[in-house]
């Protein structure tokens, strides 16, 4: 039984990790940290745990790296941005056993962090110690892995079979992706845009052409495939509490047939049990996968456009954050990579 | 006073004529007519305009031609796909005003017609009596009025400055729209995809590559700009009960500034009360038009993939429907053309 | 054509005077007041308000009651709970006319006010100046005219015809009402409790036993039978932007008949346009009244429990708060009861 | 490993006794069954379950009891009204085991049944062969059980500490139940008020004093309590997916205290793991219990009315119906009681 810490827990990833761990049989949680509410009991923060003995006697402690270099095998960290860069210092030099999912070792490259998330970077010395690890195609190399944004998650798993084929499917400069959020991946921040009256019976657009998650897309697919060019990538507000719905479109290359591009997505995802790709002519909806791990994939083609249309959704919260954090996690222990996520979807 | 019938009142496009028209003071309902429910008081279908006088002594009458020529000044259909080309013949040859809500007579080519809708199309000289009018456009010229469909209105609105430019401002190959409707759009029927917990939490893409309204977007679009190519159209629906959120993706052409796609947005439409073009740096969300005749547009440009990004947004029920077909009517005899229409959005 | 200031724009309420009033043909907005954000564009604040002639030009101004006595005819206070006491005054001492949809003025009691609303009371001279007007029953006697609370307002047209009644229909003691409100009747502020993510797919029940609306109502049903005895009175939150859905229950008295109870319904309300009784069977819902200043009650009766029904719906932000004020205005005015208010339910 | 068999699967019961099942580590499903879609594959109903290896071989078949006894040690019923007292006489002639999830067998009297589903009952030689098990409390005696109503498991939840009280706590001729629940409850049947835009930004109530779970709590109720009255309970729909919201309301009796009243449910549910009794101050919301098999509950009182107050929040789908059956199954067969439904909720 492996024990475990997490720090920042008060966010929707931290309560997420919280509910998926439950149902993990080979790890335990034994120290929940903070940097505010120290003392303050877990069950007072999510009263809806209260009657879990295994959290029933959890209270936030203050931060400290070599306590839980002491007591734990692993930390998460669900801290907002600029924290974990700031408190995993210490756990960093020491090598011991991070996933952080948040954007703070994202983006190996100072520059761009800095111009993306308008923050001082970390030093590249230690940034260059963390793995962006793409779950469902990565596996730990290191021992500060970097968990993917949710938005990048659905992105990048849309696109993977055209980024990674070896001959060029699509145009590259052709690509244009349309997504939309529930509001959990907005997180609980109190601003006009949260507030239920905004929300409800309302779509927006926000941060267009300014999403902090651009930069770790464009780097994972130019990783996979070295012609990539800058992808056209929005992101919508819709009134659901989870769900990511990806609308991915692209002009396919010259003399490619929509059934090679088909054979990709199947050649890539068959084998791999969180990424499903449906049969022609059914496209997946948000409640295929809400509170699941799963990733799944529609596929359509219009001839009079040349144009793939890829649609794919996620739980934002879980394949988008916890869920693929704790797949992270059992690949670095070398579980069942299903541990805690064999879930059947709830609407 | 004019007088007017509605023919087909039982869906939402019928009920939301209602709602405009009880505050409109140069036009009176004097009838209206159906093919079911003959005899049925308005009030028990609609029991919350029970209490209207003029709406309380109305019941359903058969749908007769001649009656409805000697009693009244115009009739809008509000009936579904196959009804108003069926039941309109006779009003054609005695060139008696309608203004037609539903999709029968959009398409001038009959092949076009059959091929989208799957129905047969009436006499191609009797649709080429009918015009499809743009209300912030098109002016009556005869007195068959096809009222646009609502997709097509908020995406020809969204594109128009870019189509009516006299210089090529986009790459006519690289349109995407990706549109998202509330569930009104999608009528009244009783489907597994209206049931309430099918819709609530989720989102869902349909008719991919196949909505009926890309044929008239097309055509509209040939008409401004006879370069046009097809344009990429998919439409997804969102659970609110009102609205469509579009967001058109274009490539600017060779040498065209963004500055320069502003300026055709406001040259066009500054002057059109019901068409408001944002401030940069300012988008539309659905809660700036809900409950009115407003098409709301905002502009933003990507330089690093070349990718104009517009968002527009209306009311499907009001712009997309009713709102127009009285715009339009209002035009047809030399109203002012906000009557009925004057009205501050509701969330 | 009467001149109106308004003094707190930034709420719900002011939000809902606007967009009402700019159907009254009878009266213009001069001057809108407040204490913060002077200075700023009213259209910067509602960006939807922004292509409105009349309110284009408007800006916030620094409260002044000599500026409001020396422009306007009438000032509407949609300030927070102790605003109006506290700016009122000079207005009061003038007797210049207001109409106040806050709580500061309605409870005459200083005790009872500054146990309920936690704060301190105006001196009660100045209470004294208020008329507590429910405008389907109350005409202005004096010029400050205390507007009622929402919920009240919803439980008083649910219950006045058992209290106006001259024989005692129902056990005063057995009155209980469950009331359920949208979001927007908890305002604009940014608390935990109108984050979108704790609404949405949610119920909770809030101030059990505390609500400051208990009061007013206790008042009121007092002064129309003297046994009153309190009401059990709760409120839970839905999530719905608007409306209330009030169900009350009450013991009938012994040898009163339900039809007793039908007839004290229509006798008293029949010849009141914005109070509609339902026929027996039929029981209104929310989206009969959405938008409107209508309150729709339906009524039954189970023999079994010797209880009596009745639900009654009324939007939150119109009969509950701009709705009535507006027809508060009218009386005062003398205008038709309806201007500004003759609106066809939307959904 | 235990071999169940459910029939009628298409339902929302049907599909959370799959969602449930597949986290079950002593059960394992080996057929289902109905009456209709005999050879239709289970995954091309819920295409969300196409990828659980345990699902993908399923084919509805047609309903066979001596099949079902040849091969499996139990069957669900989750069938509409009428279904199961049509099928399973086999069953309990043979006296095998059967949970019943439908309200066939809720009501041992044959006049009761016909009274209020207005449906033929069954011979009540086999009623009597049925245990009605409120799994919290009862234990199965015989073989055939009927899970209780999902309502009727809220309420009777709510109320039991009053009625199993060896004194008197409340006056049992003043007790009200305002019941609101989510739209899983009606089903999946389309009809106009299951239709989205008729449930969103809406409440409506339904089946005043007719609502066929009305005989099944007040049986139970007597059964504790001798002197049981008829209660009033009525249901409002609320616009989630999920979750029964109970407030029930009851005058103390003479001499009875709060505190008495508190000491009351904590005795009752402190040592039942699936009640969680709130502390003062605190009450329940849906967020508690959505997806998990809990009831929790919260108190108050109001010495001005001496009127109590309870809230009691449930999931329709787990605790009203599929958790409640499997708890029920648990305590069948020896499990453990939280097998399969040791679940943390999920927004």
């Amino acid at each position: 039984m492996k024990k475990i810490a997490i720090v920042g827990i008060s966010g929707y990833s931290g309560l997420e990790l919280l509910r998926l761990l439950h149902g993990h049989s080979e790890v335990e949680i034994d120290g929940v940290y903070g940097t505010s509410n120290i003392g303050t009991s877990l069950t007072s923060i999510f009263p809806k745990l209260a009657f879990f003995p295994e959290y029933a006697s959890l209270t936030i402690k203050a931060f400290s790296a070599s306590e839980i270099m002491a007591t734990s095998d692993l930390v998460f960290f669900a801290t907002p941005a600029g924290i974990a860069s700031e408190l995993a210092r210490e756990l960093i030099l020491a090598d011991f056993p991070v996933i952080d999912l948040s954007g703070d070792f994202r983006l190996q490259d100072v520059n761009q962090y800095e111009k993306w998330y308008k923050k001082s970077a970390i030093h590249s010395d230690l940034l260059s110690k963390a793995d962006y690890l793409l779950a469902d195609f990565d596996t730990p190399q290191q021992n500060y892995i970097s968990n993917p944004g949710c938005y990048a998650t659905g992105t990048l798993l849309s696109l993977a079979p055209l980024y990674q084929s070896k001959v060029d499917l699509i145009a590259y400069d052709s690509v244009i992706v349309d997504a939309k959020s529930g509001l959990s991946g907005a997180g609980k921040k109190l601003t006009d845009s949260s507030h239920f009256v905004n929300v409800n019976e309302n779509v927006s657009m926000y941060k267009l052409n300014q999403h902090q998650h651009i930069p770790e897309i464009f780097n994972k697919l130019k990783s996979w495939q070295n012609q990539t060019l800058p992808i056209q990538f929005t992101t919508s507000l819709i009134p659901v509490n989870r769900g990511i719905f990806v609308s991915s479109y692209a002009k396919l290359a010259k003399n490619i047939t929509f059934e090679q591009v088909v054979s990709a997505y199947h050649e890539l995802y068959d084998d791999k049990y969180f990424v499903r790709v449906f049969d022609q002519g059914h496209l997946p909806d948000l409640h295929q996968v809400v509170g699941t791990n799963f990733t799944d994939i529609g596929l359509d083609y219009n001839p009079l456009t040349n144009t793939l249309t890829v649609v794919t959704v996620i739980d934002n919260l879980v394949k988008g954050a916890a869920g693929q954090a704790i797949q992270n996690m059992n690949h670095f222990f070398g579980f069942d990579e299903k541990a805690g996520l064999d879930l059947v979807p709830i609407f």
